[in-house]
């Protein structure tokens, strides 16, 4: 048992080199190991190519038949754009197999298992389980719920505050904090932005090779898949000729009435969507919806305070990633994200699941709790 | 040269027995090491009890004649409330001194180790100075410039809010957080607080023996030497039934004009002094000074907005301390410190020196450094 997960640690290790490239599909190692020994190891890196076991095959040859494969996820049962690979595990003639999860995807869900249960191979499954699922945790909620994983990034002062009244904000983080940044958008199948930033910053919302801090063949392959630009743009304010049009990728245009105009959106290389929410606003929901439909598993957030309090008013953030920079902008500044409550009772509860240090800021991960996981104390007895 | 570094390790756990009990002096521990072998040790419990030094030759008897002692600060040449330590080392016969520091006292400043020194002593200075340092940082920053060092806590949500805009403050922080908080109250010679924390909370800012999560023996200890109560109160708000002077300890109020009515809080059992300042507000640099004067090496400030603001602005701070909980009070609350800066270049750079997990809540440890430090970038880019 010591050994198995040994072995999917490995096959984790492979899978996370598509973290910045399989887009869509999940992220998935294999490593085949035959009297103790390794004889092949494989990774899906993008989707459309060969998948984790049937590159590890190929490594592997003839040697694969007896072998033990261990796949951080369910070998696929169903034709995909490739043919099932527990179909390619039976045909080289391996004889035990062990996933770290089940695929949620509907369309396997044990059934990839049963097969080769059913074929005679010694089959096990849940090894480092919570590694794979931490691996995996957009393509799992897409598959499981039809929404992507949604991160909502931002940064802040040590008194909470991401820009001076003015509007004026120059970057508060560090290098290695922009980095980091780009990282998430790198692993990101969307990133999503609204008028108000993209307006104030001219932001690009791209994946920049050279930013990413990867060694330079992989920061290539992950700057090559750019992410999806959605922008939120209800009253289409931002002109096509803004920064964000002329970048490589492809950008998405999501506003509350396309004024029949879509045809100079796709003109100009973009796309132009309506999904009309109340009062004049977007749909999130329902965009977050589409962009699951488009097969987009993480999605990214990155926008100003308005747009990231209603994200997270509408109950749609998975998790809050607060980078938090060592300096003091002052109560006049303005807030992380609005979001306008008027009682304690109304204070969601989160949990902090990561504080580290990236360069001289902190990124903080919390994710939202139930609000009855909280007990509330009265504050006599100070 | 390991071994003294981990003699003076030794040395330095014993003096943090006394963290919550000296008040005023120094801490300092001392071992008596003769041979390879531990012959005595000792910790300087409460001003006015016995040195360290003293303790340490009282534990080791006639064994100390030829013993190396290592002290955590260099051992005091004149008489304070109690003799030289360096003329009890010379007549215990010990043959070096290994100090980790000189004693900033400029009543001692080198005296000491040279007087040991003239005597035929080996001496060495500087083994693990830093450490000891940062245990006496405020007696240091007391003896070098006349002020103690300056810890501001506050307690904020994770979107750096501290009460809802209608005042309504619950504990934002779980009882861990407190619980520190408690320790952070012990440790220090005094906790000043203003008029407005105490009218809104009914704060006691008392030290609790059984919330302060020692062994019970050091709790009592510790709550038995309660800090000075130093409660701010330019035009005298806060009326003499409040909670704050029901309690066990001293407490000094501090106001613009006492309006010749110092005898009403004599007879309370508490004192009333005027440092007027500009604007009808108390001179807080005064006040930092006259506490000094009394012996404070380290004060705690736990205030409301304005408060904690003032100080801020006033330069006085040498330490933040942000307890962040795990949950947002929206942008309609309550800032963390009330700071009117208009421009990013006013933003003070701080630097984070530690951050920690407290129970569910994140302690943030931050230090103000000169705006040079940083080096500003515009965002274009993004």
């Amino acid at each position: 048992m010591t050994d198995d997960r040994a072995w999917m640690a490995r096959a984790l290790q492979l899978a996370e080199r598509g973290l910045y490239t399989v887009r869509s599909n999940p992220r998935v190692g294999c490593v085949l190991v035959k009297d103790g020994v390794l004889i092949g190891e494989g990774w899906h890196a993008r989707a459309g190519e060969g998948h984790a076991e049937v590159n590890a095959l190929g490594a592997a040859g003839e040697r694969a038949r007896g072998a033990t494969a261990y796949v951080t996820l369910e070998p696929c049962s169903h034709f995909g754009k490739t043919p099932p690979c527990a179909d390619a595990l039976l045909a080289a003639g391996v004889s035990r197999v062990v996933a770290a999860m089940q695929d949620p995807n509907p369309q396997v869900a044990g059934r990839g298992l049963q097969r080769l249960r059913d074929a005679g191979v010694e089959v096990s499954c849940g090894v480092l389980q919570a590694e794979a699922e931490a691996l995996n945790r957009g393509f799992i909620r897409r598959m499981r719920g039809g929404l992507p994983w949604v991160r909502l990034k931002l940064a802040m002062s040590l008194d909470g505050r991401t820009a001076m009244a003015s509007g004026e904000s120059q970057w508060i983080t560090g290098a290695a904090a922009r980095a980091d940044v780009q990282r998430l958008r790198a692993r990101s199948d969307a990133v999503i932005s609204g008028a108000d930033a993209v307006l104030q910053d001219s932001s690009a919302l791209t994946v920049r090779a050279e930013q990413l801090g990867l060694e330079p063949a992989l920061a290539e392959r992950a700057a090559a898949a750019q992410p999806l630009r959605a922008l939120i743009d209800g009253r289409l304010r931002v002109p096509l000729d803004a920064r964000l049009f002329q970048q490589h990728g492809p950008t998405l245009v999501v506003c509350h009435h396309d004024q029949g105009r879509a045809g100079e959106w796709q003109a100009a290389g973009s796309e132009l969507l309506a999904l009309p929410g109340s009062a004049g606003q977007v749909d999130l929901q329902a965009l977050l919806a589409e962009l699951a439909r488009r097969g987009c598993n993480e999605v990214l957030v990155e926008s100003g305070a308005r747009l990231a309090g209603a994200f997270w008013q509408a109950g749609l953030v998975d998790e809050l990633l607060v980078y938090l920079a060592p300096t003091l902008l002052g109560s006049l500044a303005r807030p992380l994200l609005e979001l306008p409550l008027a009682q304690m009772a109304e204070a969601p509860r989160l949990q902090i699941s990561e504080v580290r240090a990236v360069g001289e800021d902190w990124r903080i991960t919390a994710r939202p709790q139930p609000l009855d996981g909280h007990s509330k104390e009265s504050k006599s007895g100070v």
